[in-house]
Parts: C-alpha cells; structure tokens; sequence
C-alpha cells in the first residue's frame, strides 16, 4: 500500500472502490439496510471506512449502474430492492476465517473434529448423558404402537410428555391447563415460534448482557432491535432494566432465571419482582429459557411462577440433560397464545413435535432413572467446577462468580488479553472457545471467556491457553495466528 | 333486525360498529394491515361492510381511543403499531366453527378423534407404512453411539444420509455435491428456511392452482403475496405462467412436478422446459418439493434434474413414505445459497436436523426393504385408486383425472354441491374431508374434493356422502350441519 506509481494508486483506488461496494452490499444481505432506506452520506460513510469521498462516490455510482440503489435529486441514494441478494446471516467467507460472531461459536461446536478439545461449546459430553436409558426408551419405541412410530400426531404434541410436565410444573407452585402447553422441535423452535407470533421487523427486544449467543443470532434472523441489560449476580440490573423498560417500551425480554447462560448466576426473588413490575408498568412479554432449570439443586425464583403465565412465557427442553440428538422442546404460556402459535407451528412445521421424540423423553422423564441421573451429573459438575476452576487460577483466569451449579465458568481473562484473539489462536491448535463477546450486545466482554467444566477436562486446553497468552503478551499472536 | 324502536336502532348501531372495528381488528392481526399503513377511507370500507359511513367513523373514532390508528390531517387514518394483537392466521372461535381455509384439513386431521375417518388427510393409514423396517431402526439405534444418542450432529446433518440421497440423484442424472445438501427438521420446514431465506414480506410467489393447501399457510404466515398458476393434466398452464412471470416478476415459484398434490397429475418435458426458461427470462427461483417422488412408477420430469440446481431447489421429505412420527427433510441447491441456509437453520433450531432421526431413515433407505416397500405400496394404491373411483361414481363423484401413482384422487362433486359445506356436514359426523377451495388460491374449487385413496375404505364414508349431498341437493343442510 505504500507504492506511488500512478498504476498502483490506480489499483488501491479499486481495492477501496470494491471495499466501500462490499461494505453496502453486505448490509444489504443483512437487511440492515432495506428496501426505501437511504444510504450513509458520502461524507459520513467515507469517514467510517476511512477512505475519501470521491471513493464512495464511485461505489455508489456502481452500486447504481447494478441497480442496487439510485439516486434522488438532492436528497441522497436509496435502496432499490431491485437484485437484493438473498438474507445473510453471516458475510462468511470459509468457516475459519469468518468474524467471531454469535455463528462462530455454534458452527465451531457443531461442526469441530472429533478430535478437537470444546470448551466452549453449549452442551455435556456425550458419555456424560443417560445413555443406557436412551437405549432402553429406543427398544421400547421398538415396541410401541404403528400410531407411535408412524402418524403426526396431534398438534400440541404427546399428550403423555404434556401431562408430565404440567405435574412438575405444579410441583414448583405453577398451576397450568393443558391447553397451556405446546411441544415444539426444540427450544430454539419454541423462541423462533414465539418470535414470529409476537414480534415485527423494527420491534425492539431486550436480553441480558452477556446472554445466550445465539438469542443475538435468532433476533438478528427475525431482523430486530436488540438492547442489552447488564447483568449482575442477583439477575438483570434492575435500574437499568426499569430505564429500559420506560424509555424504549421493548415489546419482549429473553433471559434464563435459573442458572444464567454465561454467566451462571439465579435470578433473586427481589429482582424477579422488580423485573415483573417494570415489564407490567410497559405491557411487556417475556420470554424465560428453563434450559437450564434441572441443573440447580433447589428451585431459585421463577419470573413465571410469580406471574402465572400471564405475560411470561416458559420455554424449555430436554437437549442439555438428556439428549440433543433426540430433539423436544415446549412453550407454556397463555392459552389464547398457545391457540394462534399451534397455526403458526402447522404452517412452518406441519405438526411439530416428532412424536416418537416426545415418547421417548416422556418415557425417560417418568421413570425414576431421571431423578438419579439429574444427581449424578450435578454431583459430577459441582466437582468439574471446583477442578476447572483450580487449573484456571494459576493462568490468571478466574470465574466472575462460582455458581450454584450447571456446567459454565464465566471467567475474567488477565489484563490486556482479547478472548476473540485468544479463541481464534486456539482454534488453530483444534481447541473450540466462547470468547465473551460473542455473548454481550454491548461488545462489552472481551476480557472474559465461558468455560464448559464438563468440556475443559483434558491437559491440552491449559497447555493451549498457555501457550496461546504467552504469544498475545509478547504482541506475536498475529503471526502464529490462522490471520 | 327489524325492530323500529328507538333502543333496538341504537343496539343495531353498536353491534355494527363492534363487527367493523373487529374486521379492522382481525386485518392487524392477520398483518394485511401494518403500522404505518393507511387504513381503508370511510367511504370505501361503509361500502365493503354494507354499514353506513357513520358506522365506520365511530368505529375507527373508537380504534382512534384504544390506540390503534391514529387519524392525519386530511389524509385518513394510520396503523400506529402500539398495542398491536400478536399475528394471528385465521381468526378462529372454536375449532369445528373456525372458516374452511387452508389451517382448517390440518387441524382437523392432525387433531381427529382415532375413531374418525379421514379421507381428507394427506398421509397413509400407519399400518400401510413399514413398521417392521422402523422396529428394527430403532432396535439397531438402541446399539448406537453415545454420540448419535445424545449430540447435536453436524450443522448439514447425518453424513450417512446425505450421501444416500447424494446416490440416489446421481442415479436421476443429478449430479450433486455433498456442500448442496442440508438436512432440516421437516420438508416444510425446509420450504420455510428458503422463505426466510430469498425472501422479505410483500414479495410475490407464484403457486399451482390447486395446491397443496399448507403452501398457502406458511407464505401466509410470510406475509407474501400469493398468487395462482392454473393447473392442467401436464403440469401448469404455460401461458398464464409466461404472462404472469413477465408481468408480475414473482421471486418463487413452488410445485410438486410428479405427482402433483392435489391432483396427481405429473409434469410433460415440454411444460418443464417451457417453465424453467420462462423463469430464467425473469431470474425467477423455484422449489421442486419432491415428496410424492417415491410413489411415482417412474420418475416423470423434474425441474431440478433439466436446471442442474442452478435456479431450482429441490426439497423433500420421508413422512409419506417411512414416517410422519420420525422427522426429516432435506434442501437440495447451490452450495452457496446451502451456506446461508444452515447459518438461518443455526439461528432458528440450532443444529436443525435430529441425528437420530436421520440415522435411523438412513438404515431403511439403504436396506433392501425399501424398495421392496414402496412396490408393494405402489401396487396396493393402484388398486385402491381404482376402488375408491368405483365406489363415489354412482355418487356422481369423478377423477378429474386417473392419477399415474400417489394417494390422491381430485374429483369433480355433481353440479350445484358445494365441497365446503359438505365437508362441514361430514365432519358434524366424524369424517374429515378437504374440500377443493382449501388449496385453491382463487377460490374456483368449490365444485372439487381431495380424496386420499388409503384412508377411503371405510363404507361408513359413502354413506355420509350420499347422506350429505342429499341434504345438500334439498337445501336442508343448514339444519342439519354444524353451523
């Protein structure tokens, strides 16, 4: 870029031209700017990508030339809708080299070598789940009835897994009908489904900061606006979230009560009602995740329980303790709701739940093998905790908090260490992290990192860190980088 | 109505006002209405309603009240957005008094009393689907891994599976590589990621007329803009296609090319060609939704197979053929827009497919019994097409036309019978039917019924028929239908 002859400034004014074209296209794919929307000014645009106007001037004149966007006299350039490429999530280019955005940490999961150390991914061992009962609710499906194996099923699922839950939710003081409760593909369904029957383009939507990451890439598909509320020990800051509730009138709030995705922290009964009160005071839904819920040892306070499902939605399902394999999961909300989201369940899924799934989980959940199960692998967590943590604090790296149970360690990196440089180092030496940005709307967390203790077992992942921060405080990582 | 007193005239007044203010109610939910949208002028919407200028006002004055709309200086009344009802897709009171519309065969299939019979349902009877070949599946899963047990699985899904049916095109002429297919949860769910996917709310789809009747659900449930091709005994009428693909310039245009649901017909060569050039002509995508494929004899003509997957998707699915309990689909088409479709699957189901799922219809599809299933399913059809037309021609009930393969038989009703209210009629005794305006984007039907062949053995069914189109023939069905 330092080179003065007329061909090569001729060639780096292209490269800008192209640079400034990708940058609008791109929020063109991501729908960040749509249809009837103007473009950034020449001026403010040049400034942000740091080029000079007349490089803009180019784009947007080529941009005009593919009809992308056109001119209005004297009023600016304007999308055309015209040749809109299809919706992009992601501006990808291969797997590896893509941003360290919410997409990176699932498809790094999802997609990693067996080989490869995960500690940052969402989810336990597969030989730290219910395996012999999985074989036996399988060879009990063998037996069961060709209705079972072969038909829909009924539009708001097994009957049989719907009754179970609705005795575990009485038993946690949450009295619920029948007609309160729909079974859907999974969890993440059950927030899509939600989403789409609630909420418009433009809507705003509140979640914690940090919060699950890919609640971020959900909303970003349902083409949202997304605040953040700082989250703190004792749940979302309460002032903050009073502030919000008043000021921006968000039409719905995602978060985990029991055992909050990062950060490992329960909500407290105070907050619950403080949270209630201000979602009440703006006519605000919300929507809480129980993924986690069987994890604590005792029950902390439930935004649902204390609102009796009337503008809290409880969503769950059972891919963090039994299976992510056999995929289920639920919504308990208002009936009227339950009736517009079966509709909307027909429409985009044609009859949902697999029946064969909800038989199984329902079979496993009745048995009394779950309850010891569900002791097991909180006896077993606790103690991955305490480990992980131990080998964690001679680095530096030490948990904003212990929590009262689950598989997270939500951890502070020493000063100076960028967890997305730290992530992407290790990913070259096969180890899959979660660093804290991808969690936080703010962009807040790139001092911390969550640890999957069920994940972080084998020597390798210390040495990695070691190694990988040795190089990020000699300033080298760069070059030992994958770029 | 016809009282004259003064208090009678007032109620008449109210009660007027209460049905335009719900009709203007039920356009916000359905989103046909969208903030910041003009709502229709006084004059117009007295003159749709048959109520009185007056009427409208106090309606929209009211609206104006609950916050709603809001009125504009001389220009009308907008939709402001605050207090919006959540989307709903059919303004339904009870299930059995909800309008006969595309949700209506769903619900009431999915939904019917194990005693019932539904010749109007669009899956075979569960002991026509091979149960052996699923009891030995899930023996054989009850012996897998932890990992197939109890992991997510890859973001494309089962590798097993995916080269199965990567094998299977290749023996059509297909030829396909392993970065062009995506498992997802459901056929359906596959033609909702590729909504989501190429387009936004407004955007134009072209569809068969007849179609299938969820088609028309999920595009509502999109916020498209809807509109039909007619249908012939080769496929669809190439002209209107030609006139429509220039005129209108739709985005999408989705069919069954064999065996076409509802009317069994399959696509010629020539209507192939003549529509994929007339889409080419407008850039201009279509999804192939190969569901009925298997039931074929031979395969007749396929879109995707002539276009290469360039402009073409092909999407299918296994619940007609193994089963509607264990649920998996498939996407087929450029490896770049496969790309964008598993970040949208990430977001929306994290990891999409269930891997038990998909290892568990790899086994069969790779068995020797599969094939052996489907001959002896295809030969138990043909003759049940031919009963089946037997028994409703003295009723005067015909084949539009002898289908070559598949389930369904799209039959002309005698003059004057409405297939709606008879379908109401019957279902007031316990047969489900699906009346021909439910997949008729242009309501030009009625005149038609859709008779799954598999689930019409039963006599019961002929003699509600005749029951009910004597009722129907003397006018009396108002009495004795459901209402």
């Amino acid at each position: 870029m330092n080179s003065n002859t007329i061909e090569d400034m001729a060639e780096v004014r292209q490269t800008r031209t192209a640079t400034v074209m990708a940058a609008i296209r791109g929020r063109l794919a991501a729908r960040t700017l749509a249809p009837g929307d103007r473009l950034p000014s020449i001026r403010r645009f040049a400034a942000l990508m740091g080029v000079s106007p007349a490089t803009v001037v180019e784009a947007y004149d080529r941009l005009v030339a593919e009809g992308l966007i056109r001119a209005r006299q004297g009023s600016g350039f304007y999308v055309t809708g015209g040749g809109l490429p299809p919706l992009s999530l992601a501006q990808a280019e291969t797997a590896r080299e893509r941003a360290v955005d919410p997409f990176w940490v699932s498809r790094q999961s999802l997609d990693a070598d067996p080989a490869a150390l995960k500690p940052g991914c969402g989810w336990l061992p597969a030989d730290w789940m219910p395996g012999d009962a999985l074989r036996r609710g399988f060879r009990a499906l063998a037996r069961s009835s060709d209705a079972v194996l072969a038909d829909y099923g009924g539009t708001l699922g097994s009957p049989v897994l719907r009754r179970l839950l609705l005795g575990r939710f009485a038993e946690e003081g949450l009295s619920t009908g029948p007609e309160q409760l729909l079974l859907t593909g999974s969890g993440t369904q059950a927030l899509d489904l939600i989403c789409r029957f609630l909420l418009r383009p433009g809507d705003t939507v509140l979640v914690d900061d940090p919060c699950y990451f890919n609640f971020q890439a959900l909303l970003r598909a349902h083409q949202l606006r997304v605040l953040g509320v700082p989250y703190t020990p004792t749940g979302p800051d309460v002032a903050a979230f009073e502030a919000l509730a008043a000021r921006e009138r968000p039409r719905l709030y995602i978060t985990n009560s029991g055992l909050h995705n990062p950060t490992g922290a329960s909500l407290t009964p105070q907050t619950a009602y403080r949270v209630l009160s201000a979602a009440a005071a703006c006519a605000m839904t919300i929507v809480e995740d129980e993924i986690f819920a069987d994890f604590e040892p005792e029950p902390s306070a439930r935004l649902a329980v204390l609102d009796g499902l009337d503008r809290v939605i409880r969503i769950g399902s059972f891919s963090k303790t039994l299976s992510a394999s056999v995929r289920c999961g639920y919504i308990a909300a208002r009936a009227d709701w339950i009736e517009g989201l079966v509709d909307l369940q027909v429409a985009t899924s044609f009859g949902g739940q697999s029946p064969v799934a909800a038989e199984l989980v329902a079979g496993i959940l009745a048995g009394g093998n779950y309850r010891k199960h569900m002791e097991e692998l909180r006896r077993r967590l606790a103690q991955a905790r305490r480990d992980v943590a131990a080998r964690l604090a001679p680095l530096g790296i030490r948990p904003w908090l212990m929590p009262r149970g689950g598989f997270y360690l939500w951890c502070h990196l020493p000063d100076g260490i960028d967890s997305a440089e730290l992530a992407r180092f290790a990913l070259s030496r096969e180890v899959v992290l979660a660093p804290g940005n991808v969690f936080s709307i703010s962009q807040g967390a790139a001092g911390f990192m969550r640890f999957n203790v069920a994940q972080s077992r084998d020597p390798r992942l210390i040495e990695v860190l070691r190694e990988a921060m040795a190089g990020l405080h000699a300033g080298s990582v760069a070059a030992a980088g994958p770029g």
